[in-house]
């Protein structure tokens, strides 16, 4: 028997996604984003939600770019830091030690020392409410060759990204492969 | 080094909502969905991605409601029966043996056997392309009692989320606990 427990921002897993951005001086920031996922596959776009009040909503309205860099495990601190302090009040990159690369088709910096990453151009905004949802054009994925399979393709066991759960506010690694899609169910 | 790898819907996690709709007859249909994620936090909203191909996206269309529901493990199979064969060509409740319930708020059914479900109305829908992008106000979400913590909340360990791997089409759990959100990264 199912009990409510009222109208939450809960589903699992949710991502962490770090956006890269530029502000109007050049200055390179990031900021952790839970609020998002891919949102069509041709043109290839991912959605991503931002508050008014952080600095890279501004950013990427202004530069109409962004990235969507995807953290390994190891680098679970800093992701958290980038969604802990605004970049209005301090260099994120300098403080957390990454290393902001600017990307050749975007005006907006990477994180190089992260295995994924998306470049984007804003292709929509839609304000819903304490949040605006931007949706950017995948415009090329790169990938750092150790993070790959034999054919070239990104390997989730190599890369080892984080999700997160926002009933308990936790970080979470990936767990067990339980099955291949569109092929285990397929003659249930 | 990086390298490009070309325009492709990329990122990890990937989450397995199960879209449960109505027709226009009253059957229940519900469909495996990757691309979405939450949207914003006030007014709650979730965020869902179809092709106008699918028999879920007429139905969301006319009902202007969703479900969006959470699969433990021991789904998968039933949660990649839903992403793999039409609600047009066979009545998928029947087929996984699994039971949609009538939703006492909006006019989609939710499925009894999975832990989180939740129930939202249709407040937006933009056309990217491949894919339309409906955003879904979250009305209420509701739980199973045994997937909840001693405080009433929902228990990531119990519920056993499926997440999954767009480059590799796999299925996999939830790994081990990385960290508490909004916290480790504090003060790096």
């Amino acid at each position: 028997m199912k009990k409510s427990i009222g109208a939450k921002t809960i589903v699992y897993p949710t991502p962490v996604f770090i956006v890269g951005t530029y502000d109007k001086a050049g200055k390179a920031n990031a900021m952790a984003v839970a609020w998002g996922g891919i949102s069509c596959s041709d043109p290839p776009c991912v959605s991503i939600s931002t508050r008014e009040a952080t600095y890279t909503q501004g950013n990427l309205i202004n530069q109409e770019a962004f990235t969507i860099n995807i953290p390994s495990e190891k680098y679970v601190k800093e992701a958290d830091h980038f969604g802990v302090i605004s970049g209005r009040d301090e260099d994120k990159f300098s403080i957390t030690g990454l290393t902001p690369v600017k990307s050749e088709i975007v005006n907006a910096p990477y994180i190089k020392e992260f295995p994924l990453i998306l470049e984007c151009k804003l292709v929509d905004t839609t304000k819903l409410g304490l949040h605006t949802h931007f949706t950017g054009e995948i415009l090329d994925v790169k990938i750092d060759e150790e993070f790959t399979d034999e054919n070239g393709n990104p390997d989730i066991n190599k890369i080892k990204p984080i999700l997160y759960d926002p009933a308990g506010m936790g970080y979470y690694g990936i767990g067990k492969f339980l099955g291949q899609g569109f092929s285990i169910g397929r003659n249930i």
